[in-house]
């Protein structure tokens, strides 16, 4: 099937671009001597999940919710970190399940929550693998740094059906921070505050085998500190406009646009013209996508089922198809039921999004 | 199943509000003698759509695309006005298939696209019937009002397969405007054009049965007017923050909230909290959502899995419930797979997001 037969709005993918942007991140990243564990939030694709750790060399993935990682592991996927917090009692109860089939980590960032996570994993009859969650200088989840995150992790290590592996020291404000100097102060501050948590968790007789964090606004900084030693960078498959916005052209070693919603054109006026992806086909939270590869047409607005463009030279025809590069790739993944991967002009494969919708 | 035990994020409705907005929109219609025509690209629910019939006393729904109009036929809706334009050729063969098991109603807002959307029907042995969309002041779709609609008309009246039946001429920028004036005002103009372009029509010879357009915003003045005959109103039925913004407590029927995304909390802090609900778990858009129901807490911001507040008297605990009312309806509710229909605290019913996903 050829570009022109596709259906739109389509979500898109240029493998040969999300190929190379695979590559740019192993070339990276094993140098330093980290590992990589690819997060799937970003695309919640079993199929390209496997890619990042068969070609891309990652340990493992990430997932954000148990119903993530449910459908990763239901894939076939059978190395997990939850980046984040479970509180709820009956996502204690599937996460500890899911440990039967998986290696399943899971990070902890309140002391009483350990009881709870402990007594799922103990009724389940697996080992659950915990990360102590910092609170690095984002503000957002996490334990404060220091003796309390060390207090936790001997907690964690006291605890029946937990074992203790490390921290998790995510800065994710730090992300898309608009200039180097600003990401590398972030990560700097971080730095100091998860090297103390490492050292002080390490003279009370505990080995953090994973310290993990970085996206990919931030990792060489995380990489090249020889405190970090799993990276956690997700967008850099795809590459969205936002993150395009803050690092240009090059920083980050210029990873490319490698996914698109496609659109059509339906309405065509005096310098102006509208296509068929609005906001249940694009995620706007993070700005409006940018045209791709059409000179002179920009993205003026969305409407629920509509996309208009400034097009004062006249380009856009009736059926055009339009290439977006969305504002930010995660939110705007989870609209859709299927990736359309693009060999050039032709369709090569459709890949489920296999999480899409799992949210709890 | 108790509110307590659903597992978050997910998206409820307080199903005796829903039924009280249904109530009120099908009062505020009957008596000025219009019909209403519930969009259904609001909620996407074929069980929601029939609730608007029966006890709402819609004639029929909108939706927005060809693959939304299938899954309504599918799940048994049998009119349904497509209130958008369609050109790629294969939409246009599915939708002409599609009269095959429903009254279908499509807009057209260009004379080139009458052949195409003729030769699909003709192929298709079926009949469309065909609206005029012109350009009322939303400055997005639609032909010119006055000449150009009129000999538009004349055109689809003149091809095969095709049936001329009205106008649409549907205001979107006007919907939110912030005061009842400048609604009021943006409604009187589109009414000129309207009316203008419905007396062209019939002087040529042609009946406008339907003169379709209106929203939750300004339907007031649609149905006042004597102009339009079909009033098109979708959130009326759920009333989201941006429209609460806009029209206040008590304006338009003073629609109650009926939908919320229901979070729990999984991490506080001194002042803040964080729950489970990110930006793929409601869309901000039109800014964030509002917090029901408990005082002294404010929402601050959504990062991709997590919502933030702003609690300064540390009133949230962890696993704690709170009920959002989303920014922007339609979006949202084009998130989740599921409607959890809430009778009070209890679980009443279950609704697929019927046409969740169906963008094409």
């Amino acid at each position: 099937m050829a570009l022109h037969e596709i259906q739109t709005p389509a979500l898109i993918i240029d493998l040969d671009a999300m190929e190379r942007n695979l590559d740019r991140m192993r070339q990276a990243a094993e140098p330093k001597g980290v590992r990589l564990r690819a997060h799937a939030k970003t695309h919640k694709s079993a199929d390209i999940a496997r890619l990042q750790m068969e070609r891309g060399g990652a340990c493992g993935i990430c997932c954000q919710k148990v119903s993530e990682a449910e459908a990763m592991v239901r894939a076939g996927i059978t190395d997990i970190l939850v980046a984040n917090e479970v509180r709820q009692p009956a996502k204690l109860a599937r996460l500890a399940k899911l440990a039967e089939r998986a290696r399943i980590l899971v990070c902890v960032d309140d002391p009483a929550a350990v009881g709870d996570l402990s007594a799922a994993a103990v009724a389940a009859g697996t080992t659950l693998e915990v990360l102590v969650e910092i609170d690095c200088g984002a503000g957002r989840c996490g334990i404060a740094p220091g003796e309390a995150a060390r207090d936790l992790a001997l907690a964690i290590d006291a605890a029946a059906g937990l074992r203790f592996s490390g921290i998790q020291a995510y800065h994710g404000r730090a992300q898309h921070l608009a200039t180097e100097s600003e990401r590398r102060n972030a990560i700097a501050h971080a730095e100091a505050l998860t090297k103390e948590t490492v050292t002080l968790i390490a003279a009370s007789g505990l080995e953090c085998d994973i310290v993990g964090g970085a996206g990919t606004g931030t990792y060489p900084f995380e990489a090249a500190s020889g405190v970090w030693n799993e990276l956690q960078c997700g967008s850099y498959v795809f590459m969205d406009a936002d993150y395009r916005r803050a690092l240009g052209e090059t920083a980050n070693d210029g990873f490319e646009h490698a996914l698109f919603v496609l659109t059509s054109v339906m309405s065509v006026s005096s310098g102006r013209a509208v296509a068929d992806a609005g906001l249940k086909a694009l995620a706007v939270d993070s700005g409006l996508p940018t045209v791709h590869g059409i000179d002179g047409v920009t993205c003026t607005g969305l409407s629920d089922e509509h996309v208009q463009f400034a097009d004062p030279a006249g380009r856009l025809r009736i059926n055009e198809q339009v290439r977006l590069v969305p504002g930010h790739c995660d939110p705007t993944c989870n609209l859709y039921d299927w990736y359309v991967g693009m060999r050039g002009d032709r369709v090569e494969t459709l890949w489920p999004v296999t999480a899409r919708g799992k949210l709890y």
